[in-house]
């Protein structure tokens, strides 16, 4: 039988990897014995204590050329987010819940997508519908990946089903929800012992909004004046990206997971705009935007209609 | 409550027509009220006798302007079969089994496809799931999507799930799978009241293959020769389409029901690429296809790799 090679996105967050060994278990359950995790990227602090606390191993580092080989996505379809041969691959099953673009294949295949806050909300449905056994790490790689994407419950994306699923899973994980929550998040929100570059660059993208290049980045925190005692580095090395790269607009978009509340640093000639985008004046090119977390549906959406508002 | 539009590919056939009405049941089902089943173009023969044979109605042909309006595809993804203004809908579903490609989305949506022979089999899981109630009609549906995409069970696209699905449901719509089949295939397989615009356009499906545009209809007869007694109009009217819509190769498969073999006629500028495709010399840009029935399997990928080598 062909090995089967089953990931989640390049700068894998924590439902990128968890996704990942859940799927191969799956896979495994129905019969792919040659299904095997890889992961596109380092493990991050968060991810590495959800493993440590589940006794988990990490996936290894995909370093094989995919061409004519199968393939199963999880938590992402778009190319540019995927392995670097992921055109010449045979992708066999998708498992994801983002949009759908910059993703074509040759031949029919498994594609699962709902729009709700994690992936592994996705794989637990279809345990579910298996009658498959879901093992107690397995259970609680679940929960660690909900627990991510949605902040513990508070982000806008997150759903009914993805807290249903969590205290669904709860009693075969053993876990306290809230308790190993707020732990696991603390764990990857630690931003003393990072580098002015792993903060803009651990969780950045770029958008284009109309005419205009963005590049938004965002870095949880327990405490954001830990962050913002380093702005003026922040500002310059922002500014010299922008450069290079050409962006109109650089936004950090510093999240206290406590309070659930942000921060943001905006650099580039557009920097008027983001004001208005939130409605505030930009201080020190700097804004406190209480109950703000998700950039997906709190900042892209406002800052995309303000750049292109007709004054 | 916003309406929901759902409809299959142009140039409908059986399961495109018969699965937007049961994924409008479906919906229904869910408390989607505002759901409801639309074709992008006329009803075929073998299509109105299923649809008489369960006293079902067509539904109503699709007119309207699909900006920011909710849709739910069934039996298709790519653009280029859909309706015209799908780009500016809201797609917030998609059942399939076909191959994704010319397919993308502003946001997160649910997406069901798996590799079987016929999205109503792939329904037929979603009701199954939900333990929803399967009405006669809706059975009977079903059952003539996956006889008509399976050739009766022929075709090397049908799976073993499709063969189970008609299995479990020939109870529920009360016919006898092989008489009713025949009857419904033959129905649609008369060839000799059929105008040459018919024929070329009543199963035809355009294809964007690397920089190739291809066109590739398919018409089922009971006599191959009927069909190839008007090959000097075809090609005319082949060439005179593809002149207009810039396609770089026609195809028409004419497909012999009770065989299960093709026959192939071919214009355009690349012919020469069709006869490596399927290692023949085309002889009058015609070609005997023994056992080939099925484009998606035994017609598109061959093409595909035809055009696309490197000479």
């Amino acid at each position: 039988m062909a090995k089967t090679y089953i990931f989640g996105h390049k700068n894998p967050d924590t439902d990128a990897i968890a996704s990942a060994i859940i799927m191969a278990d799956f896979e495994q359950q129905t019969g792919n014995s040659e299904a095997a995790s890889y992961r596109l990227g380092e493990i991050g602090p968060e991810t590495q204590f959800a493993l440590d606390h589940f006794k988990v191993e990490a996936p290894e580092l995909l370093n094989d050329n995919l061409a004519d080989q199968n393939v199963i996505l999880v938590d992402h379809n778009e190319f540019q987010q995927s392995a670097d041969s992921i055109a010449d691959a045979t992708i066999q099953h998708v498992v994801d819940h983002h949009r759908i673009s910059n993703f074509e294949t040759a031949a029919p295949l498994y594609y699962r997508a709902e729009p709700v806050g994690c992936t592994a909300t996705i794989l637990y449905k279809m345990y579910k519908e298996r009658g498959f056994e879901i093992k107690p790490e397995i259970a609680g790689l679940m929960i660690s990946a909900i627990i991510s994407d949605s902040l513990l419950f508070k982000s806008p994306t997150c759903t009914e089903e993805d807290v249903q699923t969590a205290e669904a899973l709860k009693a075969i994980a053993n876990v306290d929800l809230e308790s190993y929550g707020l732990d696991m998040l603390k764990a990857g929100a630690s931003t003393t012992d990072k580098s002015i570059s792993d903060i803009l660059s651990m969780d950045a993208k770029s958008f284009n909004m109309g005419d205009y290049s963005t590049h938004i980045g965002q870095v949880n925190t327990v405490d954001i004046d830990e962050v913002f005692a380093r702005q003026e580095e922040l500002t310059k090395a922002m500014l010299e990206t922008s450069a290079n790269e050409k962006y109109d607009l650089f936004v950090l978009v510093v999240t206290d997971i406590i309070n659930s509340d942000s921060k943001i640093l905006v650099v580039g000639p557009e920097t008027d705009k983001v004001g208005k985008a939130f409605n505030v004046e930009l201080e020190n090119n700097t804004a406190f935007l209480p109950g703000v977390v998700s950039r997906k549906k709190q900042v892209v959406p406002q800052i995309t209609e303000a750049l292109n508002e007709v004054v």
